[in-house]
Order: C-alpha cells, then structure tokens, then sequence
C-alpha cells in the first residue's frame, strides 16, 4: 500500500466535521478501495488554522467553508500549487467553474464537486463518466430539498406556506434566512452547473431564469390534487432550438411521473438521451454525513484515477421561448358567460385544454385548468389578456406542469 | 490528442450491432471526452473473424457473445494478453469473476462491466466509485425487465401469467426460450455480481437463493391491490447477522415504495447505507442502443482512468433465515371458526397478522393476510401447519412482502 493521502481540510462546520468523523472511521475502506489511507493533516476554521501551511502539507484540499469569500481564493491558490481539490460548494463552482476548471487544467490536478448537486446523488459522476460519450438532450429534477420539504408538507398537511416553512426550520431542513432556497437561487446555481457538465457549454448564473415557491397557496396544492397532480420546484436544463434553455419553477407532476414520488428532503435528477432513453437518480439532497460522505467518494477518485476533462467544448445559445404546459387557477364570478369567454382567448391564442375544474362559492366561483404543451409566449399573451376580463375577482394564478406519459 | 482507441468487438448481435453504430456515431464525443478517438479494428462473429488477429491489432476487447463458453476463454486471453476488457455478460462475470478479476490484475489491465447488470442504470460505476469507500447495507431491486414487464401487464390488464408472458413475446421483452429470465436465473447471477462488489466478498451463484414468476396468479396481484401492494421479482443483497444474505424473490410492495412505480421493462437498484441514507437509480433494463451506450461508457472510462480493485477483501457467511413480511393466499371453507384456526396457528408460531381481507365464493371463502416481519423459518413452519388444515381447498400461496416506512 502507498503513503497515506494527506487531507488539508477548510471549515470545520456539519458538513466539515462530518468529513473529518468518516474519514477517520472509514480510513481501513478507503485504504482497500484505492490503495492510500486517507489522513488529515490540517484543519482551517474561520478563527484559526495558517492555509499556507495547511497548503504546504497537503496533497488534497477539502473545501467545506461554504460561501465564495474567501473559498476561491483559497481553492485558486491550491489547484495553482498543484494540489487536488474537493468541494461541496456550489455557488463557487456555478459563479467561478471557468476560472477554477481552467485553474485545475493548468495546475494539471483535479477539482472534483459530487456534493455541489443533489448531495449524495451522484450525478455529476454519471454525467461525467457514465455518459462522456453520450448526447444529453435533457437533465432535470428536484434539486433542492428545502423546498421539496416544504411543499410536500404543504400537501400533506394542507398548510400555509409560511407555517411549512417554519416546520421545515424546526426539522433544520431550512436556515433561518431562508430566501436563496425558496426563492430559487440555489437550484438555479445547482442547474448551471449540471446544464454545463451535460452540455459541455459555459452556463453563467444569469443564464438561467428562476422563481421560488414563496407564492405558493394551499389552494393550488389542493385544486390540482384533483386532477392528479402534485407540485415540485423543478430544475430542468434541456436542448432547444440548437440552443440551451435553463430554468428553475414550480410545476406540477402527474401522479405516474418518476419525480411525483419524491417527497421531504430527497432529491431526485433524471437525464435523457436518446441512447439511455433515461435515468432517474434519487437520493437525500443533503445533510452533514451524506454530503461528507459524497466528498469521500471524491477523495477516493482522486486518489484511484484521472480527472474528467472540465474545458467548455461550445458555445451553446440560452433559448428563453420553449414549449410548456400550465396549470391556470381563476377566480371569477359565477355567471353564464365566463368559460366561454376564458376559453375564446385561450382559443384566439392557440392555447389548447386538457381538463377544467369549476366551483362555485356564492356569487363567484374558481375555474381550474390544465393545459397541453405549447409555446409559453402564447400562454402568457393569453394571460395577459385574461387578467384584463371584468369579471376577474383575483390576479389569475399560472403554474407550469409538466404532462409527458411515461412507461 | 492522442492515438486512436484501438476496439476488438467480439460478436455482433443486437447489442454489437449497435455498439458499432454507437462508436462510430460518437467518435468525435468519446475524442472531447477522453482526448483519444474510438476505433474498431476487428470484428468476430460465430462463423467469421480471426480471434488472434483480432486480439494482436487491439487495444481494448469488447465481448458482446454471451454464454461463457467461449466466452470465458476468449476474455481470460484477452486480459492474459494485457488486454483491457468490457463485456455486457452477466453470466461470465458471476460464474468466473474471481478467476477473470485475478486475471485482470495480474494483466496489469481493466475489466468492466457496467451493462451486466441493470443496463445504463450505473450502479456497477455507483457502488466500486461513489461508494468505494462506504459501509453498504443493503443492496436491492429489479434487475431483470422481462419479468417486471409481465407484471406490469398482469397488473393492468389482468392478463394470466402464460397472456402477458406471450404479449412480452410479441414485443421482444422475453427471448422465445424464457426461461432464465421468469424462473429468477438471470436476476439471481446480476444480484451475485452486485453483492461481490457491494460487500467485497466472493459471492457464488450457488449462493444466491432464487424463485421466479411463473407460480403468480392475476388473482394474488387482484387481492393485494386492495391492500395497497403491487408486485415486482426484487432481488436482494444485504448484511445480515455478520454475514449476508443474497436472494430473488417476486414480492408485495407498498405504493409509497420507491420501487412500486418502477413499470414495464425497466430496471431500478437501491443503495443503502449509514453514511448516505439510500440512493435509487433506474432506467431501461436492456434494449440494444442502451447496453451499447453503457458499454461505450466503459471503454471512455478505460481511456480516462485507472480500474476499480476487484480483488474479494473478506469471506462473509451466506445468511438464510431472514426476517420478512409475507402476504398470504388461501382458498378455504366459508364456516364459523376458519380465521380462528389459521390465527391460532400463525398465534403459536409468533407471526403477527397486519391486514386480512376475506370474501365469500359460494360455499368457499378467500382468505388473504399480510403478516408483520418475522423470521423466515417462523412463517414457514406456521404455513406448513396451515397447509395441513382439513378446510383449506387448495394450497396456501405466500408471497413476500415488503413493509418498511419511507419519507
């Protein structure tokens, strides 16, 4: 067996303390699994630890401070001194992957990431390895468990947004400032990484547009359940048009979907290609050993073989029209007229409808509609114009849904 | 970029075929990916090409044959040769994977086998590199699709078992000899495969214990439907009681499993672990473009990287009396005092009853229950019992079930 791998660690929070607990229960595994026990030879928390020195000691640099300042620094300053780095931080990877995937080229070293992406779920490999080869068309999924949390607790339950959140800061699934996970900004990071490692293009964070869930009522939870649907906040990165689209929304599944049973604080990424048809990874998406125990598996990469190539191999254009189907929720008044009228501009638009749902309540009433795909410039042209009929008692509610059958 | 990837191809069935369409298709991808081009130099057939000739030009041999013999030989002359090797053959790799894996070693080269087990789900990739360095538990699923899509359509259609097994026929799901695949053969040579490389223990084919579909009434997936259950043939591996356990079974599943929705010729593999909770992975099964692609993504990683260790770490006991959940089918006498009886008897040999569903047929009733988990050989000595009763008209049927909780 070789010399131990010698583990220069940065941050010593859940996920780093976590990381320092496996790789000290785990060192006989590792050592049989590739050969090297692994060691840490040095710790930096935010108060104490010299990273010269860590640098100096180590072969491969653990970085699990989390945030971009001073993470980039300190990793730049290790793939430009030759050392091999890991890191679980996505927003470091979304916003600076080019500069770091260049940095690793040139200090001829690694810069593995598995923990970045949907935790322990190991797409980033797959994507990476498994498919090299292969021509990704699509990859989409629920990539933040904070959310997946709160909305299944919210269809479980039949709860308000902000009490499932609180529940969901009671259980740790959410920080106390809450805002880059419901608001959608870290699945967004997450997807600009997996749309550039599945495409092989730069994908810069403003290329991919997002909403959160913030806006989600129990009522749309609760009206679409009768058409068969349950809601997600949904990643998807796919080919459009020779280009690439990216987004991040809150969409609805049917019950027969592959992703409509991932429920709590899982994550789940399926890819499709034509030559695997399409795989469906899922797993939790995050916690202190999981995400550790991710990293690990980095660490053992690194130790038993080559780096995958990270170079950007094109340039792809971001497509912003793309075809979707969506759910339409109305308020309206109860009187004769008012469907046709929905229908007429739904109809000039060439939107077309899969199912409605009506209720009255008094002299009002609430129209629930499912449409087919088709171009989002269309339905949201219809939108507009709805939102304009008198007999209007709310701002319509619009939801995408996603209405593909499945084996 | 470097010198072309020189390919042998042994055989050119469905899956050479498209393995060759594949290679030539994405030789410019396999290039960016690896930085050196695929190319096939030689291809033999049943009645044609020159193993020799084939062995001297190449680099990488792919073995897409099938059986082991002669197989077998060919790939032990291969690595022998210094030969790296991919192969798709189930059966090679559980009958003589220690003699090919100690051959591989001492070739100083790489075997790989991603398409033997669960076609382009990368579960081999996922268990030897993601998980390298983790304590697995458990590793269990469907992994043959011809009989998960029997079930599939005997769920739907109602269809008996010979129906749905002739429709998989017609569709090419099921070969014209079914044998391997619906007696649990084939599904118990992938479970060896996946516990040899999950416990790192040598895992025999004799080892593994194995039932298949054949016995299954469209009146047993009739009656669990009102329970709740559908039924899929589970492979599973796990740790037990300092040893392991490595069995094929068709099996009652609870809808919120996260196998249960898993439908029609497609595989899935689950992963558990202390340290990463579980991962579930699936997607098709077989088909030829698809075990093409995964074979592809053997011979990329063969380009990138050094091989996974094979080499058994440890002798583990093969467990046989494990704790399970049974669903249980009998044909009895509509009169006063049978549920007792049967209670009685499951009562004295400490199975817990769940759930009972009775109906009426004339003079005759059904009786059909679902048992809490317990040991194997308990529910096994109470239903010999039951079988003995004077009232029971037709042999009990049982089926395993099983009943954990999930998020």
């Amino acid at each position: 067996m070789g010399e131990p791998v010698r583990i220069g660690l940065l941050g010593r929070g859940t996920v780093g303390g976590a990381f320092h607990d496996l790789v000290n229960e785990r060192a006989d595994a590792v050592e049989e699994a590739a050969g090297r026990r692994p060691e840490i030879v040095g710790v930096m928390r935010r108060s104490e630890g010299d990273f010269d020195r860590i640098l100096d000691d180590s072969e491969v640099v653990v970085e699990l401070i989390g945030g971009t300042d001073p993470a980039r620094n300190y990793v730049l300053r290790a793939l430009g001194a030759g050392r091999h780095v890991v890191t679980a931080n996505k927003q470091l990877i979304a916003q600076f992957g080019d500069e770091l995937f260049a940095a690793a080229r040139e200090g001829g070293v690694q810069l593995r990431f598995e923990a970045a992406v949907a935790g322990v779920v190991p797409v980033i490999r797959v994507i990476q390895e498994s498919l090299a080869a292969t021509e990704i068309t699509k990859v989409f999924g629920i990539v933040n468990g904070t959310t997946n949390f709160i909305l299944t607790e919210m269809a479980s339950t039949g709860a308000e947004y902000a009490d499932a959140l609180r529940r969901a800061q009671d259980l740790g699934y959410a920080e106390a400032d809450p805002s880059d996970d419901v608001g959608g900004a870290d699945a967004a990071a997450k997807m600009a990484i997996l749309a550039r490692l599945a495409f092989g293009t730069s994908v810069e964070l403003a290329d991919v547009a997002y909403d959160g869930i913030t806006e989600i009522k129990p009522d749309d939870i609760a009206y679409a359940k009768e058409l068969g649907l349950s809601l997600k906040l949904l990643g998807v990165a796919e080919r459009r048009d020779g280009g690439i689209s990216v987004r991040v929304f809150p969409c609805f599944l049917y019950s027969h979907h592959p992703l409509a049973p991932v429920e709590g604080p899982f994550n789940a990424v399926m890819v499709e290609a034509p030559a695997i048809t399409e795989i469906t990874m899922s797993g939790p998406g995050a916690g202190g050993v999981e995400t550790a125990s991710a990293v690990l598996g980095d660490v053992v990469s690194i130790v038993s073989g080559k780096a995958p190539v990270h170079a950007a191999r094109r340039e792809l254009e971001i497509v912003r029209d793309i075809n979707s189907a969506f759910y339409l929720h109305l308020e309206v008044a109860d009187r004769p007229g008012v469907l046709a009228s929905v229908a007429d501009v739904l109809g000039r638009n060439e939107v077309s409808v899969r199912s409605v749902v009506q209720r009255g309540l008094g002299n009002d009433a609430r129209l629930v509609m499912v449409m087919h795909e088709g171009p989002e410039s269309r339905f949201f042209s219809a939108l507009d114009e709805i939102a304009t009929l008198e007999f209007l008692r709310a701002q319509p509610r619009a939801i995408r849904v996603i209405e593909e059958e499945w084996v």
